[in-house]
């Protein structure tokens, strides 16, 4: 099955799941958390507009069936991810100070602060609730590594924030903090289904390797367009990373290498408050001509690479491991 | 022992624990997790200035005593409860834009909302962590337990935050808020010693309703205190919960009576923003003089009387029930 069939096969498996995981918040949680997930507008009504892709979801069920499970064992570990995943998109809005999310405002921007926080809040517990409703020990494993997985991205969103303050952001810094913030979660979904199906550790290890790198590559594709994305297709400001002064991998490519370029970054990046629409214009054509743009998108095939590679010699379903190869290609390569 | 010598035993036994799983966090979340504490000052210099009075963890403690097992056997419970308490302390000090607790500036005030909301997600996550990194039987279903106790508070302050646009609230509304808001997370306290030495159902629902009974009369106390507190004793500003036109149980009392008062009650809370000093000053004896204060030491004094009785004819440790007594006792008489 083709990348885009496997996102929507996953989509038509997990959402009633997911809506009904959702549908056990109270009235005044249930709404901004419906609200987020592009089921209802502002004001209660069906919306409809859709959630995200559903990549960890997908991720999911492909590892169950990687294993040779049906998809259907994965879907607990599917929701509880995207349970996780969206926790922190709503607070990690509120902490960017973003308005925009798939083309429509944040919940915070929508709802206010207050209800961002609780809500995302509810998010968080539930992901652990929806697993831990029926603590058979595969669940229990799957539970652990989720609280595993969501304080290593916690962990990495602090550390993106505390780079915000840093003008000595190197590479290998840069990348701890997208393996923590991007790779875990990701490795997580990748091996959730795995996990449940009780494989074996090498098997399931084989898989979270698979998922984290594959992180890394969506990550740096993901920071190439949080600069120079179109955003009527990212659903956000252009521009957004820099205007935020955000340390991502093209920019903390372009400081690791400390020549003249580096200094001129430092000095715009130096300031405080949000960048000027002008030094954002500026900064994106500095970084692309010091190559922070292309050694980012080299830094995304590497890490896809390599995430192939850990597929290779491990004892699971060959088609599977053709449409898991298939999503990461796909969701790597999308846009450029 | 005397309630504050419990308090105390608790505090020497649960902090190694509870530091020791706080410095897991990495460096940029431990800072402000730490301040909170009261271990730290906001640059990371030593404060001792000590945490909250530490009732969950003391009742963990007394709740494995209580079934005959050594109070060590709580200590996970403990730490995990007092983790997930203060999370939700540093979310709400946000949500009700409280500026003071513990006679210090609060998370969110001292370090910014960015921070607040991402390292009370930090602790959120780590309180599942110190529960599952051995996961016995017993510590999975204190788990699953802990993780409906936090479903329950997080609805509970939703529906708290819901209040503020309603003039509707009665009674049994107010009730039901702070069973979930308060109710839950004591509960769990004064049961999750009895879970982790695996104690039989009957005793530790007991040992729940106890903790569950003795929220809601503490949560009572809270809502005086909330208005006619010292703030020197508080630690909070003065007349807080009324500026911030709370419906708490003293203000559900009068309007729930529908009488003059309540209409005149109605009439101020029916504008927008914080209330002004002059305002908080008339509603507070507004309430006094309609018997709000009068009726809320009751209702304390009732759900004291009913956890109390929930230990009778349990078969739990006499010595120990005396001390779960007292220290209920104690919580609830203070500062009147």
């Amino acid at each position: 099955m083709a990348a885009p069939d496997c996102l929507e096969r996953a989509r038509l498996l997990v959402e009633p799941a997911l809506e009904a995981a959702v549908d056990r918040l109270c009235a005044d949680l249930r709404l901004p958390a419906g609200y987020h997930f592009g089921w209802d507008e502002h004001n209660g009504s069906p919306a409809g507009v859709g959630a995200g892709k559903g990549l960890r979801p997908t991720l999911a069920l492909l590892s169950a069936e990687a294993v040779g499970a049906p998809a259907e064992v994965g879907v607990p570990g599917a929701v509880a991810v995207e349970l996780v995943h969206n926790f922190s998109l709503v607070h990690d809005d509120i902490i960017d100070g973003d308005t925009e999310r798939r083309h429509r405002a944040t919940v915070w921007s929508a709802f206010g602060v207050d209800d961002a926080v609780i809500s995302g809040d509810a998010l968080h517990t539930l992901a652990f609730q929806v697993l831990l409703d029926d603590p058979t020990p595969e669940r229990v494993v799957a539970t652990t590594r989720l609280v595993d997985a969501t304080a290593a991205m916690i962990a990495g969103q602090a550390a993106d924030m505390a780079f915000d303050d840093r003008l000595d952001v190197d590479l290998a810094a840069c990348l701890a903090m997208e393996a923590d913030k991007t790779g875990a979660l990701l490795g997580y979904a990748a091996s959730v289904g795995a996990v449940l199906a009780g494989a074996d550790t090498t098997r399931v290890n084989a898989l979270e390797a698979f998922g984290q790198e594959m992180g890394l590559a969506f990550q740096a594709v993901d920071d190439v367009l949080g600069i120079w994305g179109d955003p009527t297709v990212t659903g956000k400001a252009a521009g957004n990373d820099l205007r935020e002064r955000k340390k991502s991998l093209p920019v903390a490519l372009v400081l690791d290498a400390g020549d003249s370029a580096a200094d001129e970054l430092r000095a715009v990046y130096a300031g405080d408050g949000d960048l000027s629409d002008a030094d954002v214009i500026r900064v994106a054509a500095l970084i692309e001509e010091a190559g922070g743009r292309d050694r980012t998108v080299v830094e995304a095939r590497q890490h896809l690479d390599t995430a192939l590679d850990t597929l290779g010699g491990v004892d699971l379903v060959e088609t599977v491991v053709v449409e898991l190869a298939g999503l990461a290609c796909f969701v790597v390569e999308r846009d450029f």
